[in-house]
């Protein structure tokens, strides 16, 4: 079965966003001065044929661990829709 | 008031994700073949003081239109929450 799965990956609290703080000047400058902070992290859309939901979150955890996130200063959330 | 706001911003349908690409690549050498697709966009958290929910998004709509989203080939979604 396909799996469609939505992994949230962001800067843990603390940790200093310098893209982020590019970005809140930036839009400081375009006098969006109610803006107090940006945070940018990451979207990722996984496409995962697994046997059932466990599996395929698994699995997700897995690459998580081994590639997409770097649990020094990132966090993340994963969401699992099935498709079919 | 002070909002918290979400912002999911993602490739349209059929642009092609290159940096999707060169991670599913490197998923599938570390052997996750299940994997079909992955498509990689931003997740923005924005923090903005608003009279109300309704000018906080109006204001975000309004960055991500001006800086934020490239709407040539990005779609967005946005998700409000108040905090105090």
């Amino acid at each position: 079965m396909l799996y469609h799965i939505k992994v949230l990956v962001y800067l843990k609290d603390g940790v200093l966003d310098t893209q982020g703080k590019a970005v809140l000047g930036t839009l400081h400058r375009m006098n969006y001065t109610e803006l107090k902070d940006i945070r940018i992290g990451k979207y990722l859309q996984l496409w995962i044929e697994a046997p059932d939901k466990e599996t395929a979150k698994k699995r997700v955890v897995e690459m998580c661990s081994d590639l997409l996130v770097n649990d020094l200063i990132e966090d993340y959330s994963i969401e699992v829709d099935d498709i079919s």
